[in-house]
């Protein structure tokens, strides 16, 4: 028979509970697949006595997932405790200095030390691979990094965070304000601890840097992602953006450009007809674009139990097959440096305002928009809501620069109430 | 510098020209991902001569690919011939006996000798892959081999002919009848030179069977796809069912049962609002189900010779990095030859039939439904077409051999007009 992999895993949360359940229901399955035993050699999580509904006998036991890390019986540690550094990131570096290989959900510690990580691993020759760590259970690192390997990757688009897009689709079908729906998605459980990782647009940056790297062949380079959150979407802009035949996701986009590589994570409209408009709840999509296969487009649960336990068991396997790719798709030090470019791609922009109710107050608008080089597509002016009047405006294609400009003169011409709102319009 | 991996293409109609025009466009970018240079040392076609708008020279020719497959500067055979015996399926088993590896997007011979290939290919410690042959670009092969390998396979879904649902999208939007988008359709020269491999389900039967050895680990069996064209499909079934709020779908359908392994690909009705019911044109759409990853869907483009190319390049890829996963993704000798469980899944039906204008009609038709256990759950009866009332029923979830039993005995009625028309509804 052929020699068993040998699991050492750390952290049994959600996601370690999930693989131990697997690996157990699917012993068979798994070997057959494999040609070989996945075994776990040992666990490590922070308590011990507490009662998991999990059969953990016969497995080792660590308090310190570094001595777990460096166990003699273990080929490959899974690291699923998370955070950016602390014994995470300790754990990880003791398996590779000590010959292991590491699969991990750990999009943090990988969007920020990614790149240490892997050259550390490439030198060992172990391998670090981390399908659960982007957009859950599809396997969209592979498919990205294998599937699409013949392609120059042209773009990456994705609604990764399952928890602002309930957000986003609950305010629209339940007519409700951010901060209600927000605080339903708190008492239900979805937030995360700080909250701002996700409505602030942060675990899905981690996710959008890691496919980046992947697919440009780039360092992993988290701090260049421009990033906004969800958090200063209305219902007023849902309705609005729906009446144009839109719907506003937090999206993430990645794309190279002449200046460099562009990557944000922000709040965008796109057709509601498109693949990614139609998305609901907490759902995951991952748009790629290659210049030989045109759009591949993936949907599936980017979070929970079983499909984050399926992307760490799937790379699992990878490895017990011999499937052994460096992290980001080729040798870490062949990885690019890209320079951040910010704010590069023209767009079509969604702009609302209010207006004062003043003859001519429209004309100034437009000039503004006109000297700034920004065109207008489409406006609609709506019915005054005394003292003013919400004004719609949708860009033919402009730089976000232009649309900066003219945005910062609006307040001169004196008939602007508050501060505009613009949103891209990704076209999809 | 590392040993290059040596191709050797057999067939240079869309998809080898397109291979050939990737290697040489992307030499550096697949140099730097495999890790050693992507090389082309011989290629084979029927006529040298002709222009193909491709560089070759500096490539070996051979008239004969069992030639090529041999030629001992050859390390892939990338089989691009098509056909399921003949020159294709002479040149893969040349190049497994040569101890090289095989590369392929031929549905019709792995649908057909997938097991004495495999098998072959075990035996030799070579591999063969075949992205390219199922759903063109998308890459589901090995998403459902690789990415999902810790999942037991519960449903495969897809439309994976788009030529069948460019008809079946074109004929409701353009209100056109079967035939003539037919001839539309030939005319663009959207069809195969035998057109009954694409609306007869054939060329989507045999992809079907490919996902479903990989998925249930089982033999190929081509010849167990229940098999049904969109031929019978009419405009007013299209219609009929969008007021249902359904669309109709040429839908291949793979599940495990308590009989056997299922495998249909037929024309089914699926929610308009669901992924597949939104799926518009030649695109193809591939859902996977399994027990921890839930539902995947993956959608792109099924044809054309960048996506077919892409997913060639991406095998080719796997090989030079050293990724030798057996052809359905175990040893051949471990796949099961499932026993095939014909209408075995119950489900909801759409029936339609043209009733007789006369008292108590409508009661004789149910009475028969019910006698057979088949429950209505929605019934219209539209405005007389005089002397027929069309009746558009919708059971609830009913078992195929019941309603086939009803719909023989209503002939019996002496109220029914014609042959009344059932379609399943797959519940997405």
């Amino acid at each position: 028979m052929a020699e068993p992999l040998r699991l050492g895993i750390a952290g049994l949360g959600t996601v370690g509970a999930g693989l131990v359940r697997i690996v157990q229901r699917h012993a068979g399955l798994l070997e057959t697949r494999a040609g070989r035993p996945i075994a776990i050699s040992a666990v490590s999580a922070r308590n011990r006595d507490k009662d998991r509904g999990l059969r953990l006998k016969g497995y080792g036991w660590e308090d310190d997932p570094v001595a777990l890390a460096r166990r003699a019986d273990v080929d490959v540690l899974v690291e699923l405790i998370g955070g950016t550094d602390g014994p995470a990131k300790a754990a990880t570096e003791a398996a590779i200095a000590a010959g292991k290989d590491v699969v991990t959900a750990n999009k943090a510690m990988l969007a920020v030390h990614g790149q240490a990580l892997a050259e550390a691993a490439d030198e060992a020759g172990r391998v670090i691979r981390f399908e659960a760590a982007v957009a859950g259970g599809i396997p969209v690192v592979k498919a990205l990094g294998e599937g699409l390997a013949g392609n120059e990757i042209k773009r990456i688009l994705g609604v990764m965070n399952g928890t602002c897009n309930y957000i986003l689709t609950r305010m629209e079908a339940a007519e409700l304000g951010y901060d209600e729906v927000f605080a339903e998605a708190s008492a239900l459980g979805y937030l995360e601890a700080d909250p701002e990782l996700d409505v602030g647009g942060i675990d899905a940056g981690h996710k959008l840097a890691l496919l980046a790297a992947i697919g440009f062949g780039g360092q992993v380079s988290f701090g260049d992602v421009q990033l906004e959150g969800i958090q200063r979407i209305t219902i007023e802009d849902i309705h609005l953006a729906a009446d144009m035949g839109y719907k506003i996701k937090l999206l993430g986009v990645a794309s190279r450009t002449g200046r460099g590589l562009e990557q944000r994570m922000a709040p965008c409209l796109v057709p509601e007809t498109s693949p990614l408009g139609q998305l609901e709840g907490a759902t995951n999509m991952v748009v790629l674009e290659g210049d030989a296969v045109g759009q591949i487009v993936m949907r599936g649960a980017g979070a929970g139990e079983g499909p984050t336990a399926s992307a760490v068991i799937g790379d699992i396997m990878d490895i017990a097959r011999g499937n052994r790719l460096p992290a980001f798709g080729c040798r870490a030090s062949d990885l690019v440096a890209y320079k951040p470019a910010h704010n590069a791609s023209p767009a079509p922009y969604y702009v609302r305002m209010k207006l004062k109710d003043q003859p001519g107050a429209l004309a100034k608008v437009a000039t503004v928009l006109g000297n700034a080089g920004v065109s207008i597509d489409r406006m609609r002016q709506y019915r005054h809501q005394d003292p003013a009047a919400p004004v719609l405006i949708v860009t033919h294609k402009t730089s976000p620069v232009a649309l900066a400009e003219a945005l910062a003169e609006l307040p001169n011409t004196g008939v602007v109430i508050g501060e505009p709102v613009a949103i891209r319009i990704e076209e999809v």
